[in-house]
């Protein structure tokens, strides 16, 4: 069976937007054993399209198209597969009803170019999207299938999940890959690697197949056997095996964000957190309440970006401050010690580093954060050496907190 | 003249890796005046390469390849390309130099496959890689060009830099495109186009070109001009035209951030600002430090989650709570009040909201979010509605808020 993809727009082509469509299609893809052979780029030019379309038509049994179905005038895909697939365009009641709905929910007015929204292909089977005003579209011809579908990622992937998975299952009757993946924090790829040679040998030798997905701050393992589900204890088996030799990093299995799994560990243990932040700004604060029902546990924050406020809010001593920097063992355990208090709250996180790209020291470089977790039995506080890159410390730093206080709820102390 | 750009690698087309590559090379393209009409993505697959560069060769004046140039058994670019223009591979004396000089250079071993790195086809010009060791090639035939580039993107960019970029300019004369964009918050494109119907079709009509690119919360316009830098002016009067008319929404220019001009308004004006989040939960806060040199204006944050934090941190009434809850404007108003005093700020911002997926009422249904702003002018403060997508809310909240400070900076009171 063979897939393709195409992007329509020229957002994509001068590079003002990256194709995360397709990265995201192509591993949910293969996934579930359907292997994408090419993925094309290409403009909202009709003749493009039709070209690219009636080549991958002849070649391909599935073609997933993205873009070009908002409702501007340089949106032209509908009317473009309209005409290939020799049909034409007709009112959807039942869609011209949602994206009505939509609009009202909304508060806002519906104009005449959200209508036309509604106007769909006769000869293809729309596929409804609930969080967005343009339906995907399925078409059929000469043994092929062709899903076009709106190039904002959110709205996709909804459609992708809602509509058509299921449906290209049926279709195709792919046999399914099975895979399992496993979620770690604070360990890097090559470190990993090498400290679980036999572990990966093991596996590969049983006809399984390890992937490291590294990304910033975390690192996922995927474990895929071509057997399918049959191996669904063997995978089990590894990753318990893991799991055991490195608690202080596996966090969690397959979607899990890092804060859902410490949400979850509050909730269990009745605990409450509070945090004080300096240079993470805000964002570990985010971090947490980007779970749905966080106000169960989270209480909220004091962000004392300036040392005034650190001085104010959480009572840091102007000595302290003088004596070690803002950046010291002293400074972030004082924080996280007189947050506790005052937020009321059983854990309270600490936060203090140099975020960069300026304001490094020899003695303190950028990178350099202090976290510390007050708790009923103390204050614990760690350093840690980061990159160069703003963003990117501000995320580790986020990261290393939630999973600093993940060791303290679950009592492993040795970080290895 | 027509450019492609072929990303050859499995890595991609399971989305592994997303293809930055290609958007990178599509935007300096862009800006040097050839612009990009496909981007094709293949597995390191000879048949797959040979059919994809033959057709590119009769269609296209330029073709540039990435990927497939590594030392691995599963790179087979170099040795397709000699095959495809008829060549064979000659060792290259000042390649190989170069390569052992890496090696030593890095203490680490060189192994025959990295010697073999410095086989080039005897026909191509070699395009010297300063930064890793896979050279790039530059192949003509029959009035094209191909480029075939490692793909790891800091030594594709660098050999673009330092080898392609003037050796383009000097084989085509492209004259070169011009665009510039325009960034706007809190107006959608569909509500846009309608209400600037005779701007947009007049563009149009002086034959530039306008694109709508949306994101969540925001809206970019582009508009590209083929006759090059003589247009800029005609764009910019375009640009200010659209300004003036609607100047609560027109931010920016480029590829500034919204926390950027607001973040240069405040600097401007010698003024600080602090926030008190609920439901915005620290992205607020986020959104303002990740701007370095923010420290300069940005003192801090209470984020009070917690309805005990709203009265214990900022002094909400419980009468006030219990009489018109933590949604309200009398609530999110005393939050701005209190939290301008206890942050000693000019300008204090609070965010308080039902972000959903749960929590909403027949009358505060998901996504009401109320904003308000205290200065010394008193306090302003503003209801919104938006949909039923946790993350996108707070997203839409975050960018709301510093669009209504951006305003009040501005002077701008118009919010229609």
């Amino acid at each position: 069976m063979k897939a393709e993809l195409i992007s329509i727009g020229d957002e994509l082509l001068i590079g003002q937007t990256i194709n995360t469509n397709a990265a995201w299609l192509g591993m949910e893809l293969s996934l579930r054993g359907i292997s994408v052979s090419r993925c094309t780029v290409i403009s909202d030019d009709k003749q493009a399209i039709i070209a690219t379309i009636d080549r991958a038509m002849n070649e391909a049994d599935l073609i997933i198209v993205t873009g070009g179905l908002g409702p501007t005038k340089d949106d032209i895909t509908k009317v473009v597969l309209c005409e290939y697939f020799n049909s034409k365009l007709v009112m959807n009641s039942s869609v011209l009803e949602r994206i009505t709905r939509y609009f009202e929910d909304r508060g806002r007015q519906m104009l005449d170019v959200n209508i036309q929204q509604a106007a769909l292909p006769e000869n293809c089977t729309v596929l409804e999207n609930i969080v967005g005003t343009a339906s995907g579209m399925w078409f059929e011809k000469d043994g092929s299938v062709l899903i076009s579908m709106p190039g904002v990622p959110f709205e996709m992937k909804s459609i992708m999940k809602e509509q058509v998975f299921d449906r290209l299952k049926e279709r195709f009757h792919v046999k399914s890959i099975y895979h399992e993946t496993i979620l770690l924090q604070g360990i890097g790829e090559s470190f990993l690697a090498d400290r679980m040679k036999d572990w990966e040998n093991r596996i590969r030798e049983e006809g399984l197949s390890l992937a490291y997905l590294p990304s910033v701050g975390s690192l996922k393992l995927r474990i895929t056997s071509s057997r399918g589900e049959v191996d669904q204890s063997v995978i089990e088996n590894y990753f318990q095996e893991l799991e055991k030799q490195l608690p202080q990093y596996v966090y969690g299995r397959g979607e899990e964000s890092l804060s859902e799994v410490v949400g979850k560990l509050l909730l269990q243990n009745g605990k409450t957190v509070g945090t004080v932040e300096s240079c993470t700004g805000g964002t570990l604060a985010s971090a947490f309440v980007s779970v749905s029902g966080s106000s169960d546990y989270y209480q909220g924050s004091f962000l004392t970006y300036s040392n005034e406020l650190k001085q104010k809010l959480v009572q840091v001593s102007s000595t302290n401050l003088k004596k070690n920097g803002a950046v010291s063992r002293e400074v972030v355990e004082e924080m996280a010690i007189n947050g506790r208090k005052n937020l009321s709250v059983d854990f309270c996180i600490s936060t203090s580093g140099i975020a960069g790209p300026n304001g490094g020291t020899d003695e303190k470089p950028v990178g350099t954060v202090w976290i510390a977790i007050a708790s009923s039995k103390g204050v614990y506080s760690h350093r840690f050496l980061f990159g160069n890159n703003r963003e990117r410390n501000i995320l580790m730093t986020v990261l290393s907190a939630l999973n600093l206080l993940r060791c303290q709820l679950l009592g492993i102390t040795d970080k290895n």
